[in-house]
């Protein structure tokens, strides 16, 4: 965990698997062929909380759809990465795309195809409802699931270990 | 508890926020950018409850719906304010259009932008699903997720207070 | 225990109410007004095995939807009354309507305008999610909440107190 | 659990029921008739796992839905048997249209009109939210529910008895 924490105070941009991380993995459809997508108010603002303290956002995620570019606009979040299976190939682009290192990225994933960048990344993490796999080879997992706050868990472990969090916090007091 | 209470006989007008409170904190869209909330009949049956008490109640929320403005009018709830991220702020005016006092007015919220409001009423309630600083900032918190009963344990806190609850469970004998 | 065995062997026609019990209690609406229902597989075969041990159904709910109608219509349930916030009065009609007697019916339900039904009926059930009044003057309780087996739990319970079940299950082996 | 072992050893094709397995048992309709249903992410890469390791997979259901066409599709799930209230007779059919024997099958239900199946399968495999009755008579129970990972521990413990989960796995690191 003080080893979390040190790789957590390196971090300058924090990397979002989408279906089961900022959802609870529920892939809904009508007969129409129409996704729906359900995303945690509390992961929204956890989200803004780290643009505020000047880190940066990304979503890589293997589906597509409108409805994950729609909630990266009202987010804010800057990189966003669909329909890539591989996400660790997705992660060193962005990586090449901007100036920031694999130690100071973060990566939250749920499942097989995320390991790959969950172990690249200087902060590699596991959701609660991740694959038994993932969650054996991850730096650390959320207590919470995907979808119900474990992305809003992760922004409290970085800004903490940042020193930015209590400032943050006490500025809503 | 016992200081709880004390808040609670006070209340004339309940507060409350909508996404993780009156629903259980799920965005969910389809791919046409339309939006879906989920409330709870258990809740809207509290709330017809306080209005027979003569209580009233409002809702203060950061985000804009239709589905709030309709959900609003069927449980005759008198004021709405939507689109409002400073929540205290909008709590204040609200206070200002009514003749209430701060003592007579209870809050429940989720996150970090309803603490202003939770802890200037009188009775500031943060759910079972709150973040960890607004639960630890809050007069009370409910043993429900918001979108399970939250708000209805509320309203039966208040009635019982009120010494409102016995007679009109009562009556339904 | 013993005596809500005595009770269900003399049922002849259970009664449902619907938000809380047949689903989770969630009122879920998109923007344009439209309601969505779920409804559980469990229990829609558990009534379609009531049926088949010659006990009949009905449902009787405070809301209106076409999707209750549609979903009456698919398990064969014999009797619908919407839009009934009283629901002994409802519940007494249909008796008039059929020639049950009120030791001849159960009902379940989960919220106060239910509990005229639920003390008048011969077996009258609370979900596991039901107000906590209801729950303590209900003959029993289900394990299961509403939406997620809560009906099925009901119609075992009567199909074995009638000693109808174990053939109906033995006959799928 | 030995034995389970032994059984899972042999299975060169999975079947799996829908409703209550690859969801979690909750049938949505929308006012206007429109139904929606939910899978799991992790349910699915577990699918494709098994079509990687030479596993054939096929999908029986009582109920009949273009959700269910789409969803096969994006899977690639060869065999597709909808609105088949006789599930064994489904499966009959559809060892008899390939060349796979009973003892070469696993199936995998929740409800009574799984049953027949589910015992006659070289593998029967009842879900966590399974009636009770199913889950006496399975050779297997899943410690997940459906729609939240049942599907993808029944493909983890396939693979897992024919030794091809860690090397499956381990190309992931």
């Amino acid at each position: 965990m003080n080893n979390v924490k040190e790789r957590a105070k390196k971090i300058k941009l924090m990397v979002f698997d989408v279906d089961g991380v900022l959802t609870n993995g529920q892939l809904m459809f009508t007969e129409d062929g129409i996704e729906l997508k359900a995303f945690n108010s509390l992961d929204g603002h956890g989200i803004k909380m780290l643009h505020q303290a000047g880190i940066s956002t990304a979503i890589i995620t293997g589906r597509t759809s409108n409805i994950v570019i729609n909630r990266a606009k009202a987010l804010g979040i800057t990189y966003l990465y669909q329909g890539r299976e591989d996400k660790k190939q997705a992660l060193l682009e962005l990586l090449n795309e901007t100036s920031y290192s694999l130690e100071e990225v973060g990566y939250v994933g749920d499942d097989l195809p995320d390991l790959g960048a969950i172990r690249a990344a200087g902060l590699g993490i596991a959701v609660a409802n991740a694959h038994w796999f993932v969650k054996e080879n991850a730096h650390w997992k959320t207590s919470l699931p995907g979808g119900s706050g474990a992305a809003r868990e992760i922004c409290d472990l970085i800004l903490d270990a940042q020193n930015k969090l209590t400032p943050l916090l006490n500025a809503y007091l």
